[in-house]
């Protein structure tokens, strides 16, 4: 018999092989479906990405047609889900615990047989359940989906009922191509384990969001915005940035657990947070301000803890461009979840393909030999 | 650095510590709670194995007085989440399906803000989603939960509209109790691995609803209930395991994956079946079929596979025990899920507590260096 090995957080275990996302944090490198993250953010199309992760190759024009028709018709919630995602905004739910509910019944309505249809019935609904959301919540009237508008540009026209620009579509576009997928981090690897029993694609995606929900999992650019927002009504970004450090609060949005050298999102996601500022009708002071803190922030910083890495990190510039296109700071989260389900449900399809039952074992601490002792003698 | 350790079904990874539950499976021994299965299920009500789960000691009267109120007070699911169960089943979606769309929305309605009171939210409305599902599919009238009843006579009351005699309580209680907990199998592995990102217990219960659903999971007592009524409707146990075994069909309901032995939980629900079919009422016609076809397949297995253990497993008896008690056998799979909510929510307080994130690496096996063909050149 092979010699259990203790790894408790399994960190250095590899729980499977993957074509999706290969994370190298010691050089700082992330390659999705392939393309160094730098080269897929910034040129392909939500859509195409999907195409990419599901296929293992980019499609062509017509396949790309057939995909966003596809998409796009799979969108509209049913009448009972969408009466779940708005009584949960009712009472105050946050939007994670909405996105899970919706996300449990998008099987509602459809008879998706085979995976790669349930999948594509994910992808086109999570934003649906998020903008049904946020509608509800700020008692807005619901918008429906418009199947002419691409996947990015659809979420943000049922968020704000108005066609975004182009800009800010590219923005979202840009950001949803960023985060889609990243190895087998906690969310992925719930996907992966629930469908390592043979479960569907929907139960699957399910049980990330409730993985993403948790703090733990690395993604936090509301505080970051809050931390921004707070340094801009004090006038002075260094003292503000000093003052923090100094009462033991934390600056946010530095420093990430597993890349030693920078995170290549973050450089994707600055230039396309630049790119956007720079456009018209962007508040281009607040991107200002946002560079005198990450400025501050990292002389401040280097001070403070001069041997630890403190880069700026994904969540800064997720928070700075989300911010800028208008999502909403309680749906930073809800919006990861839209554009990582692309990756849950690719990483579900290949779990399905590898046919592999994870099941790792517990150490026991507990008591043992027990006797029963009557309630009455209790 | 630490070498990576290569373990893509994470068999020999221990992925935790746990004083819930106790496999050895050499042994053919389970412990729960402290207790041999033996001794636990034979004689605890659900609601005391609930309260040793979550607290490592049984209840005195008060507590448990106090637990079965509490439990009792949070049963009823809000409109919209009985509006989306009754939708599942109108469709004809899986019980487990409807499960999950329950699960998800169980936190509506309610504002647990500790994680003890979430779970206690769970384990209540479990049930009530399975009846809600199951009245729904039959066309029946919705049966409201009985604060009155305990939770396991609560259940059968909720599916039937009856209040069931105490031999089916405690056949049922008996089986929750039995599969309460098993270690860190797939579906409570991937509560904990949701729960390690200090996410909530209703996510953490919601994805392991979904890892349940899978046949991989290890839990399949409808196809054999389906054999043991093909069985008797052929009048020749003998000759019909000879058939099936000849024209290369399974017998369903024996071997198991991780007992080498013999599953000690089938001895518990064995003898709980022996005892609820002697009882007033039972078809005992039924009991004495399914030892017939039990010693047949034996038999013949024995001649056929020699070499390999072939026990009577958990999923045989489990069959015989809900059909004697009158758990429709489209509901198998959601009751297991009704008891394993139990060990799914001290499995996501223990990792809770422990609060070590669980994030494994993958293993790239894809493409790198791609860059990027336009459309139009595609």
């Amino acid at each position: 018999m092979t010699e259990d090995t203790f790894a408790p957080g399994l960190e250095n275990v590899v729980a499977g092989e993957t074509r999706l996302s290969h994370v190298d944090g010691e050089a700082g490198d992330l390659v999705i479906g392939g393309f160094p993250v730098e080269e897929l953010a910034a040129n392909a199309t939500y859509e195409e990405t999907l195409f990419l992760l599901w296929n293992d190759r980019l499609p062509t024009p017509d396949e790309l047609d057939a995909l966003r028709a596809d998409l796009a018709s799979r969108r509209a919630l049913t009448d009972e889900t969408r009466a779940v995602v708005r009584a949960a905004a009712e009472e105050g739910a946050d939007a994670m615990d909405a996105l899970r509910m919706g996300a449990a019944a998008a099987s509602l309505g459809r008879s998706d047989d085979d995976p790669e249809a349930a999948a594509r019935t994910a992808v086109a609904r999570f934003p649906t359940v998020v903008a049904t959301y946020w509608r509800a919540r700020e008692g807005a009237v619901p918008v429906a989906p418009d199947p002419d508008l691409g996947h990015a540009e659809n979420y943000l026209y049922m968020l704000t009922g108005e066609v975004p620009d182009a800009d800010a579509t590219r923005g979202l576009e840009t950001y949803l191509n960023t985060v889609v997928d990243h190895g087998l981090n906690a969310s992925t690897f719930t996907a992966r384990t629930i469908a390592s029993t043979r479960s569907d694609v929907i139960s699957a995606v399910t049980g990330a969001v409730g993985a993403l929900k948790g703090p733990l999992h690395g993604g936090a650019p509301g505080p970051v915005l809050d931390m921004l927002l707070d340094i801009e009504a004090s006038g002075d970004p260094e003292a503000a940035v000093r003052a923090r450090l100094d009462a033991g609060e934390r600056i946010m949005g530095f420093g990430h657990r597993v890349y030693r050298v920078r995170d290549p999102r973050a450089a994707v996601l600055s230039a396309a947070a630049e790119r956007f500022y720079d456009g018209d009708g962007a508040d281009s002071a607040f991107f200002s301000l946002a560079t005198e803190v990450e400025e501050a922030a990292q002389a401040v910083l280097a001070e403070h803890k001069p041997d630890r890495s403190l880069a700026t990190n994904v969540e800064f510039y997720t928070a700075l461009l989300l911010y800028g296109i208008g999502v909403p700071r309680d749906l930073f989260a809800a919006t990861f979840g839209v554009a990582r389900v692309g990756g849950w449900t690719a990483h579900s399809l290949e779990q399905l393909d590898a046919d592999r039952l994870i099941r790792p074992r517990g150490r026991y601490v507990g008591e043992r030999g027990r006797t029963w002792t009557p309630l009455d003698a209790r």
